[in-house]
C-alpha cells in the first residue's frame, strides 16, 4: 500500500498548541515602539482578537471552527504516501513516508493557516487584508482564502519575483486579489525606498514592511503573515497530526522527522505533535532543514531580533541573521528569509530539535531522483527535507538500520520549472555561505532590556 | 462528505473493452498503402503484439499487469469530489461530482494509458519510443513512463508551442525525454516542410507523422499515441469504473455524463463503463464537449479519413473536419484535432452519446466559477466540461430537477496560466466556427472502397 488516505471523518477537530507543552519560558514578544513587551492593544491594530489570542494562549486545544473545516475539506485529509519506490533506488532499509501538501489549491501547506485567518479575521469584522509574498506560495493561499469569505486583499509582491513570476501574479488575480510590485509608491517604507534606490529589485522585508504599514494605518484593514508567529504553527499542526493517524493505520512511528524550514511553518506542522509525544518520552527526532546559503538555524544567533526590514514588527527572540541581511537568490524563495519562528528558535536552543543545511545543487539532484520514482515535482523549498532524507537514508543503509523516515513534503513546483530548467542546462548558481554579509547583519541587532 | 475516496486495494484490477458490447460493427482501420483493411503486420511495424491484441479483440476485460498497478498506484484511485460549494454558487439542484484526474504525475489522465503503453513495449523487447506531443500534457506522461521502465523516448513538440510552453519541455526533460521540435531536420516530413515553409509553426498533425515516419524507419523503435485508438480508450476506462464505485459509495448514480473531447480518450475513460450499464438498460446520458471553433463531432463528417496530415496512419472512419483542417489556436490544444476516436465517432453515429460545443470565451468564465468554488485551477481543455456542466445545471435549476451530473476534471491548469492571464487581461480572442476552412478541407478525404 503505497497511500495511506484519512477519511475526512478522522480529520482532526482541533489545533494543537505546542505552548501548552513547553518545559521552558518563552520569551515574549517586544514592542519596536517603548522596548517593553508588546501590548494586546498595539497588536490588535493590525491582527484580530482571535489570532491575538491563540498567539500567546497556554490552552492545549483549539476547536477547528466548522466553516474552515468546511473548505479544508476540500483538499484534507492529505495523503500520507510511503515511498516504496525511493526506497527501493536508494538501496535503503529505511522506511520513507511522505506527507503530501502540495494537493491543496494553492500547491502547499499555505491555505491551511490562510483559511483561518481569513475566517477569524471576518468573524472580526474585517474585509480587508494586506499581506506580502516573494515566491507567491503564501499571496496565492490567502488570496484563495479571501476569495472563499468575500474578502478584499492587496498583495505586495517583492518586485523581482512580480516580474520573473509572472503566473504566480496571474493565480493570485484570479483568486481576486490585488497585486502590487514592491517597492511600491502606496506606502512610506516604499517611496522611501524607491527614492533612494529607483532600480531596487525589492526584498521580503521590504515587502512586510510596506503591508503592514498599511494595515496599521488603515482601520478597515489587517495584515496577515505566513509563518514564524504561533498561531501560524498553531494552524499547521494539522499535518502532524493526521501524519501521526497515519502512520498508526500503517503500524509504524517515525524515529525521524524532516521539514524544510524558511519561517517555521512547514516543519513546526510536521514536527510538533511529534513533539508532544517526546516530552511525554517517546524517541523521536526532528530535525529542521535550511539552505545553506541563508543558515539562519545553524549559523544565526540566538538573539532578540525584527521580523522586517524596516523595523516596523514586534521584536522576537529567535535565531536570526540580521535584519537586514538579504540573502543570496536561491530559488527556494519561501526560505530566504534571516529569521524563524520563536517556537522552532527555542526548541533548538533547548536542543529539543535538531537543524542542518543543503546546498541548492544537492536539492536539485535530490529532486531529480524524487520525481523520476515517486512522480511528483517538488518545490524547492521542499527539496530542502528530501536532499535530507536522501542523505539520512544513504547513513541508515551504511549502519545497516531499519529505521521510520517521515518528512513533509510541503509542495509541488509547477510554478518552479524556470529553476529545474536552469538545473537541467547546468546554468544553476551555487552560492556560498555569506560569512561577511551575516557578520555585518548581525551588528545591527537591537538592543532588548526587559 | 466531499471527497469520496477509494481504498487502494479497491482499484479497478482490469480494464473494461466496450469492443465486447457494441450493439453494432466497427469498421477497420484500412492500410494508407493498400486501401484495404490494415494487416497486423503493418501495426507491428510501430506497435508492440500486446497493445495490438488490445486494439482489436472483443474480450471484455483485460487484466491490469502488476508492474503497471504499482505505478499507477502512485496516484490511483484519484478522488471523486461531489462538488458542494460549486452547486450552492449555482444554486441548483443538481447533484455535481467531478472524478479529479490531475493528481498524476503529468496533471491530468495521459499518464494512465502511457504508463502500460511504455510497459507493453519494454516487455515486446523495445527500449525507444517516439510520440508527438502539442501542448505537451501528452508528451510529460509518456516521458514519466518511460523513465519508469528505463526506456528512451523523443518527443516532437508542435514548434510553436515549443516556444510558447517551455516549462512543459522542461518537465518532459526532467523525466529523461529527448525534445525536439516539429518540424525537424530528423524526417523526411519535417525536411519537405522547413524546405517549403521555413517559418511554420508546426502541427499536431505534421508532428505525428514526423513521430510515425521514424518509429516505422527504426526496428528499435515503436511509436505511441495519446488517444483516438481503442487501446488508448480501454486503459482510460480504468476513470469510469472508479466513478462507477465512488459514487455507490455515495448512493448515488449518474443522469448526466460530461467529458471535454478532443481525440476521445478523456470522455471514453469517464464514459465507456457506463455505457456498457446503458446497453443493459440503464438510463445515463453521456454528453462530449468540444471547442466551437474545432467542432469535429457536431460539424464534421462521419467518414473515412487519416489521423494525421501526411496520410502516414491508418484511415480510420470516425468524425472528421478533414485531416488538412488546421483548427485555430484556442488555449485547449489538446482538442485541437481534426478527427474522433472511431469508438465514440460510432457511438455518437448510432445516437448512443451527444456532444455539444462550448466557446473559448465561456470556457475560462466557467473555469473562474469553477476554481473559484472548488479551489482547482482546470485546464482549458477540462473546462469544456465544466461549462457545459454549469450550461445543465442552470437548465436543471430552472426545471426543477434534482438530477446527477458526473464529469471528469481531467487535468489541472498549472502550465496553462498564460491562457489565464489573458483571460484576465481581456485580450483572448474569440474563434469563429471556421465553416470555410471546413468546407475546404473535407474535400480531400481520401476515397475507401472495402
Amino acid at each position: 500500500m503505497d497511500k495511506i488516505l484519512l477519511s475526512q471523518k478522522d480529520m482532526p477537530k482541533q489545533w494543537y498548541n505546542i505552548l501548552a507543552d513547553l518545559p521552558f519560558p518563552m520569551a515574549p514578544p517586544v514592542s519596536p515602539v517603548t522596548g517593553q513587551p508588546v501590548t494586546p492593544d498595539e497588536m490588535l491594530r493590525i491582527f484580530p482578537g482571535p489570532l491575538l489570542e491563540q498567539e500567546m494562549s497556554p490552552q492545549r486545544f483549539f476547536e477547528i471552527p466548522e466553516p474552515v473545516m468546511e473548505i479544508l475539506s476540500l483538499w484534507r485529509p492529505t495523503p500520507l504516501i510511503r515511498a516504496h519506490r525511493l526506497e527501493k533506488a536508494l538501496g535503503t532499509p529505511a522506511r520513507i513516508y511522505y506527507k503530501y501538501e502540495g494537493v491543496s489549491p494553492a500547491g502547499s501547506h499555505k491555505p491551511n493557516t490562510a483559511v483561518p485567518q481569513a475566517y477569524y479575521n471576518k468573524i472580526s469584522g474585517i474585509n480587508r487584508l494586506t499581506t506580502e509574498t516573494g515566491a507567491g506560495q503564501w499571496g496565492s493561499s490567502l488570496a484563495f482564502a479571501c476569495q472563499q469569505f468575500g474578502m478584499d486583499l492587496r498583495v505586495y509582491m517583492v518586485r523581482i519575483s512580480f516580474t520573473q513570476k509572472p503566473y504566480r501574479r496571474t493565480f493570485m488575480r484570479l483568486f481576486g486579489a490585488e497585486v502590487v510590485a514592491s517597492p511600491s509608491e502606496l506606502t512610506q517604507a516604499g517611496r522611501d525606498m524607491l527614492a533612494a534606490h529607483p532600480d531596487t529589485p525589492g526584498s521580503l522585508g521590504l515587502a512586510i514592511s510596506e503591508a503592514v504599514e498599511e494595515a496599521a494605518g488603515r482601520p478597515d484593514t489587517n495584515y496577515a503573515l505566513g509563518s514564524v508567529l504561533n498561531h501560524v504553527l498553531l494552524h499547521q499542526t494539522i499535518i502532524g497530526q493526521e501524519a501521526m493517524k497515519q502512520l498508526a493505520l500503517a503500524n509504524d512511528y517515525p524515529d525521524f522527522i524532516y521539514g524544510c524550514h524558511g519561517g517555521g511553518s512547514n516543519f513546526g506542522g510536521i514536527a510538533l505533535p511529534f513533539l508532544r509525544e517526546k516530552f511525554a518520552g517517546k524517541d523521536v527526532t526532528a530535525i529542521a532543514v535550511e539552505p545553506a546559503s541563508c543558515p539562519t538555524l545553524t549559523k544565526g544567533t540566538f538573539a532578540f531580533d525584527y521580523g522586517d526590514t524596516a523595523k516596523l514588527t514586534p521584536i522576537m527572540q529567535m535565531y536570526t541573521l540580521g535584519h537586514d541581511f538579504m540573502p543570496p537568490a536561491v530559488h527556494a524563495g519561501g526560505l530566504r528569509y534571516h529569521g524563524a519562528a520563536p517556537i522552532v528558535s527555542a526548541l533548538l536552543n533547548h536542543g529539543v530539535i535538531g537543524a542542518e543545511t543543503v546546498d541548492q545543487s544537492d536539492i536539485f539532484k535530490a529532486a531529480l531522483v524524487f520525481a523520476r520514482t515517486e512522480g511528483i515535482i517538488p518545490a524547492p523549498e521542499s527539496c530542502h527535507a528530501i536532499a535530507a532524507v536522501i542523505r539520512k537514508a544513504a547513513q541508515l543503509k551504511e549502519e545497516g538500520a531499519s529505521k521510520t523516515i517521515l518528512f513533509n513534503l510541503s509542495g509541488h513546483g509547477h510554478f518552479d520549472m524556470g529553476a529545474y530548467e536552469a538545473y537541467l542546462d547546468n546554468t544553476l548558481e551555487d552560492f556560498a555561505y555569506p560569512a561577511e554579509a551575516i557578520e555585518e547583519s548581525l551588528k545591527h541587532l537591537p538592543e532588548v532590556n526587559l
